[in-house]
């Protein structure tokens, strides 16, 4: 059904003409210099380990604008609510919103709230739109990006060349496994939360250094989904390898128990960076100074040898890693 | 449960440093020039005579751009959309987003779409957040203003002054009023229609004149509540003639018929403008040019000699015009 809705979407509504529009499908769109997102969180159920939908949609909302190296600086957002959903329930997801918005340093500027009958819903729906602006950080991102002979306006998912350096900002599947895990009834004796969170200033941070060229967050289809878009937008091959990509203990063993890869779920605090080489080892120790970043790797590299994304395993063998067909683990953002 | 979350949602969320920011509750937020808004659309059914859920959105979130007085540029939407839902609804709902869009000349940057399991929402939900800019028309109006003496920077709701005239772009309770009869069954033998309609092109074009000092488009509550806000924030009274309030007469007959007063139920394709008084005339030719406008009127003014806002009726008395408490007609917008 998504391919359907996606081309049946397109085909009526696309009228852009800004710099990066609804074509390119990319983290947000840009015009007039100003990046622009929205997204629509349903997540079951409404809190789970390590967060919530208001966490949620403020850290969905601000990480793709701070994928294309945008700084935030307005949020938005609109409440649907089914009649009789617990008041005190209401009242944590919203004072959570304002932590997470607080945390990014953004405000939530605007906003909408429906009451719906039973049914009308189930629970509440968050959706939340954001606008950002290039920042100094992204300035002089481009800056050292173009002394290193890279053209780099946004961090669009078609800038990888051969040979830069693809770094993670911490452990994989967290967000999926913990929902998953936290519905199925596995979750209770595991610390396994959820990894959502704001990552403006991790991004910021990194940009700082400079030299990063493209930049996506492996949310819906995970990172096995994310790597195969900038593959496929850019033209180029990506190889990892199996040995370097960061999990928790937790993930693996409820992965395993669940029969589900965690390079196919969703991720709601994590970032893909793709760097020039030079710059690589600076930018992924800056990540690891942000505390979202700690855990943060370098996981392989944008490569003209292989097609598609290509992992050479613990084993010493090569697999292919395709995206998802589907969602794994629905309902999870 | 309205007050109560607007309480709730405000206590917690507002982080507004902006120049026009959530505590203000205007029609849209205004940062850093940028001006900011976001909607979520409900309406039941997805299709009704005028219009549809797409066009609706596409609608509510242009006015509420166009009512401060801003240019839009660019528009986000986030579907989500029950499972099973039948296509060909879904594509014409789609086509008539794009079919508004281009209407109003603004592309649809942005979108994101989840497909929930059924019961996850009725049908379908549509919420749109667009940005705008200070154009020219709103840049001109700010100087005819500042030459009778008005400092006007965005058409505010706070910026009414004693003698300010009120117009309305068009006939009112179109809207709620044909949803309401073809709920009922009650539309079949009229030509009823939703007004929902896109406004940009009518304000620039009433700006070009000047003089506006404030506009508001009167959706949920109706030209009622929209009054009464005005004058809330505005510190002034306001008087309005009922003899000189446009009706269609269907909507005339239908509200008897239902037993609601059309000026509590909402507009989509509605605008309510203040005016300083040397250029009221000369706006409302303008407005009336447009074929969104032709049945605009000059209804009443600011005053300093009332509170609230009084109807002088058709029978010669006066009454006093209350906000609706409550929606009378849910799930309309």
């Amino acid at each position: 059904m998504h391919t359907l809705l996606k081309k049946a979407v397109l085909r009526h509504i696309s009228t852009g003409k800004g710099e990066v529009g609804l074509e390119a499908l990319d983290d947000s769109a840009v015009i007039d210099d100003i990046v622009f997102t929205i997204d629509g969180h349903t997540v079951q159920p409404l809190e789970y380990p390590g967060g919530d939908i208001g966490r949620l949609a403020v850290s969905g909302t601000i990480n793709d604008i701070s994928a294309m190296g945008a700084s935030p600086i307005a949020l938005a957002s609109s409440l649907i609510i089914e009649e009789g959903l617990d008041l005190d329930l209401l009242d944590r997801v919203m004072v959570s919103m304002g932590k997470a918005a607080n945390e990014a340093g953004i405000p939530i500027m605007t906003g909408d709230t429906k009451v719906v009958e039973r049914g009308g819903v189930k629970g509440m729906t968050v959706t939340t739109a954001g606008i950002g602006r290039a920042g100094n950080a992204l300035l002089h991102n481009r800056n050292v990006c173009k002394e290193h002979g890279r053209e780099v306006h946004w961090l669009t998912d078609t800038n990888l060349h051969d040979g830069d350096i693809l770094l993670i900002s911490g452990t994989i599947g967290d967000h999926g496994i913990a929902i998953l895990s936290f519905r199925e009834g596995y979750g209770f004796e595991t610390d396994l939360e959820s990894d959502n969170a704001p990552l403006n200033k991790l991004m910021e941070g990194a940009m700082d250094v400079g030299g990063v060229v493209s930049a996506k967050d492996p949310t819906r289809g995970g990172v096995a989904n994310c790597l195969n878009e900038l593959a496929e937008k850019s033209h180029i091959g990506i190889e990892i390898d199996e040995t370097t990509l960061p999990f928790k203990d937790a993930v693996l063993g409820a992965s395993e128990l669940l029969g589900i890869d965690p390079l196919n779920v969703g991720n709601e605090g994590k970032m893909i960076l793709a760097v020039v080489p030079q710059k690589a080892g600076e930018v992924l120790e800056a990540v690891r100074r942000h505390p979202n970043g700690k855990d943060a790797a370098s996981i392989g590299k944008a490569s003209s040898r292989v097609k598609g994304v290509v992992m050479a395993t613990k084993v010493g063998g090569r697999r292919i890693v395709e995206p998802p067909i589907g969602d794994p683990v629905p309902r999870i953002c």
